[in-house]
C-alpha cells in the first residue's frame, strides 16, 4: 500500500457509498482510507460520513481486523522486546470512581508481570487515569518512548499518557468521532482501544467492559457484544485477550473525584479500602497474573495479589514508580497531603430505612460539573474536588444520616448540581437484593 | 434566529446524535444548523456526519418543512410579482436523451403560462438541460435576478442557471452530499429540487420522475416514494404540485448527446420528431396548463399544446427567448448549424428479431464518457458528441441493420465503450410487451 503517495483520486465517495449500503469494503479500501485518515489526504468531511456508515452498517470481522491492522501501522510503535515476560495491561471502558489502574498495575508488577499501561482523560462523566496521576505533584506523564521502556524495565510497571506518534490516525478518527457523534460504535471502540494497546507494546490485555447506570454502555447486551469484538479481534491480532463484565450502577468503591480517587488506590495498596475495590483489584489482577503466565489458576493468582498487598510489594512498587517519573513520593507515604477542596456538602438521607440506590452516572455528571471532570475540551481539573460515599447501596441508614460528603471549590457550581446529586441516592424500606461485582467472564 | 451571529457554541454533536439514534430534531437545532451551513460557522465534518445519519433515519414531515422552510431563506429569492400569471417549473429527476424541458418551455409559454425555468448540469449518466442549452452559440444561462425577470416577462419563460446568491444552503450541502455519498436520501433530495423552485419563484411545479433502468432511482416503489414526499413537501410550502412517474427504461426519443438532443427537442417544436417525445411533451404541457390554470382538463390542456405545435407558436417563443438570452437563433431555424462530432461508428443488429432492450443506463454512462457528460467536476462536455438510435424497442430488425449511429471525437475512448455500448441493446424473437410512458399521477 502506498501510504500518501497515491496519483490517482481515490473513490473514496464510492467507498463510502458501499458501506452506506450495507456492502463490505476491500482490504485496499480500508487501507488507503486509514492512510488517508493519517496523512490527511482523506478530508475530514469524508472521514466523517464514512464513520456515521460504519456507525450505523458496522464493520465485518475481516473488515475491522484489516482496520486495526491499518491503524497499528499508521505510526511509530513501542518495541518492549528488552523487557522480559508478558507485558499485560488493562482498560476500562470507564466507570465513576474507578481508581482500580492506580492499584492493580503496581500489584501486578509486584507480582512480576511488567504492566505498560498508556491511559487517558476523563471523557464524559467518567473519570480518567492520567487526570488522577496528575494530582501528585510533578507526577510525569507524558514519556519519550526511552523513558517509557526504562521506567517498566525498572519497575515493572509505567504509567503514561498516548504518545502522539503512537497510532496517529486513531489521535485522528478519536477527535473527529467526538465531534461527530460517532463515537457510539462498537467496531470503532475495539479498534481504537485495541490500536493503542498493541502499539505501546503489550502482549495481553486484561478488558473491564463496565455494566449498569454509571457505564458508557448502561446495556449488558450492548456490554456482552463490546466485550466479544474486543476479545475475538485482540486474538485475530495475536494478543492473549480475557474481558470481565463488571457492575457500574453505583460508584466503585468510596471516593469519587482524583485526589480522593489516588489516596483511596493508596490505601488499598496499605491493605485498607473499601471492600469492592479491593475485592475487584484482587480478581482483575488475578485475571493479568494468568494473562501474564506467573499463576496458573485465577486462585493462585488472587493468592499473590493477596500476598503483595500484605507485604506491601505494591505499595513499594508504586512509590518506585512515582519516584522514576519525577512525582512526589511524599503523597504516597502521606495522603493527607493530597489535594482537597476546603469547603464541604453532605448530603443527608430524607428518611430512614436502606440505601436503594446510588446512581453512578448521576454522580459522575453532577461531580464533572463540579470541576473533578471535563465538561468539554478547554474544562480544567480540580484535582480536589470529590464525594465521599458515606453509605453504599444496601447500607442501613437514620433519617438525617450523611449519605456522602462533597469537597467542591465553586458554591455556584454546587447550587447549580445539588439536587441532580441529591436526586442520585434513593431510601427504601427494604435492602435492595444484593448486586454482583463481576458479572460474566469472556475469553 | 439569529444566523451565524450565535454566542454560545451550538450542541451540534448533541443533534447529530439524536438523529443517528432515529429521534426528530427541533425546529430550533434545524434552522441552526442550515444556518451554519450558510455561513460556515458549523464545520463540512459535522454536516457530513449529520447528512449520513439523516440518510439512515430520514426526516420526518415536520423536520423537512423546516429544513426546506430554512433553505429557502438562507439566501435572496426572486420576487416575480410583477409578471402576471401562475408561474409554473417542472422538474425532472434526470433521464438519458431528455430533452424535453427544451421544447415544454415554449409550447406552455406560448399557451399562456409563465415559466421560470432554473436548470442544471449533466450529473451521473443523465444530462443536463444547461449543457444542451450551451450548444447554442451564446447562449447566456448566468442571468442577474433583473435579467431573469425581464426575459420571463417578455417571452412568458427563460431558461437559466441557479444563482449563487439563491438558496446558498443548498449549494454548500450539495457540493457536500456529492463528495460524502449521501445523495441517496428522499427527504434531502425532495428538499434540494423545491428549496431552488420556491427562490426562482415558482407558484406550481411538475415533477418528471424517472424510473427504469435509467433512472437515478431505478425501482418503481422508491421513485413513487420521492414523488409522495415531493408533492407533501411541496403543498405544504404553498406550491400547487402534481408529480408523474415517467418510464426511463429505454432512452427517451432518439437523440442522446446535447447538440443533438437540442435539435430534437426543436425538431417537436416543428411538429415533427420521435412519437414518444412528443407523446410526452404534451402530456407534460397539458399538466401545466391545468397547473397555471389555464386549462380546466388535461384533454383541454393537450389541445392547446398540440395548437401551439401545429401554429409554430412554441417554436416562435424559443426563438424569441434564445434573442434575448444573447444565443445565435440560425441554430433555432436550422439545426445542422449545430455542433456533430465527424466521426461516426454504427452499432449493428447481432440477429434478426426484435429490439427487446435499450439500456439507457448503459447508454448514458457510455456517451457520459465519450465526452456527452461530465467523469468528474473538472470534464468538458463535447457538445458535438451524439448518439441516435435507429431502433427503439419493438421494433422490427435484419442482422446487420444499424441500431444507433454514434458521433464521436476520441477514438480511443470510443473503443473504451464500446462493448458497454454493444451491450446496452438485446434482439431477440418475440417483440417486449409495449411500454407505456406514464406509469403513475401523483397529486
Amino acid at each position: 500500500m502506498s501510504r500518501g503517495r497515491a496519483r490517482a483520486p481515490l473513490p473514496v465517495p464510492a467507498w463510502i457509498a458501499r458501506k452506506r449500503d450495507g456492502d463490505e469494503l476491500s482490504d485496499e479500501a480500508l487501507r488507503a482510507l486509514i492512510a488517508g485518515a493519517t496523512d490527511g489526504s482523506v478530508p475530514d468531511y469524508q472521514l466523517a460520513s464514512l464513520l456515521m456508515a460504519i456507525v450505523w452498517r458496522g464493520l465485518s470481522p475481516r473488515e475491522l481486523a484489516t482496520w486495526l491492522d491499518a491503524m497499528v501501522n499508521s505510526g511509530d510503535r513501542m518495541d518492549l522486546r528488552r523487557v522480559p515476560g508478558v507485558k499485560v495491561d488493562k482498560h476500562s471502558t470507564g466507570g465513576v470512581g474507578d481508581k482500580i489502574s492506580l492499584c492493580l498495575a503496581p500489584l501486578v508488577a509486584a507480582c512480576g508481570v511488567p504492566v505498560p499501561m498508556m491511559s487517558g482523560r476523563s471523557l464524559g462523566h467518567t473519570g480518567g487515569t492520567l487526570d488522577k496521576l496528575d494530582a501528585i505533584p510533578g507526577f510525569q506523564t507524558a514519556l519519550h518512548p526511552r523513558a517509557f521502556e526504562r521506567v517498566l524495565a525498572k519497575t515493572g510497571l509505567v504509567l503514561a499518557g498516548q504518545s502522539p506518534r503512537l497510532a496517529p490516525a486513531d489521535r485522528r478518527l478519536y477527535a473527529l468521532r467526538d465531534a461527530t457523534a460517532t463515537v457510539e460504535s462498537i467496531p470503532l471502540i475495539a479498534s481504537s482501544i485495541l490500536s493503542k494497546k498493541i502499539v505501546e507494546g503489550a502482549d495481553a490485555l486484561l478488558m473491564d467492559v463496565k455494566v449498569g447506570r454509571g457505564a458508557f454502555l448502561p446495556e449488558r447486551a450492548q456490554a456482552r457484544a463490546l466485550a466479544r469484538t474486543i476479545v475475538d479481534l485482540g486474538k485475530r491480532a495475536g494478543l492473549r485477550m480475557v474481558a470481565l463484565l463488571t457492575a457500574m450502577d453505583q460508584p466503585l468503591g468510596r471516593a469519587v473525584g482524583n485526589a480522593c480517587e489516588l489516596a483511596e488506590a493508596i490505601d488499598i495498596l496499605r491493605g485498607a479500602g473499601p471492600d469492592d475495590t479491593r475485592a475487584l483489584t484482587i480478581r482483575l489482577g488475578a485475571e493479568m497474573l494468568v494473562l501474564g503466565g506467573r499463576a496458573r489458576t485465577r486462585a493462585d493468582g488472587a493468592r499473590l495479589i493477596e500476598g503483595a498487598i500484605a507485604s506491601g510489594a505494591g505499595l513499594e512498587r508504586f512509590r518506585a514508580c512515582v519516584a522514576l517519573q519525577g512525582g512526589d513520593v511524599r503523597v504516597v507515604d502521606d495522603p493527607r497531603r493530597l489535594a482537597r477542596a476546603r469547603r464541604e456538602h453532605v448530603i443527608r438521607a430524607g428518611a430512614s430505612g436502606y440505601v436503594t440506590r446510588v446512581d453512578a452516572g448521576e454522580v459522575g455528571r453532577a461531580m464533572t460539573m463540579l470541576g473533578a471532570g471535563r465538561v468539554n475540551k478547554d474544562s480544567r481539573i480540580d484535582p480536589g474536588v470529590g464525594l465521599r460515599l458515606e453509605r453504599k447501596e444496601g447500607d442501613a441508614v437514620q433519617r438525617g444520616d450523611a449519605l456522602a460528603v462533597v469537597n467542591f471549590t465553586d458554591p455556584a457550581r454546587l447550587t447549580a448540581v445539588r439536587d441532580r446529586l441529591e436526586a442520585a441516592f434513593a431510601v427504601g424500606a427494604k435492602p435492595p437484593p444484593r448486586a454482583k461485582l463481576v458479572l460474566e467472564t469472556i475469553t
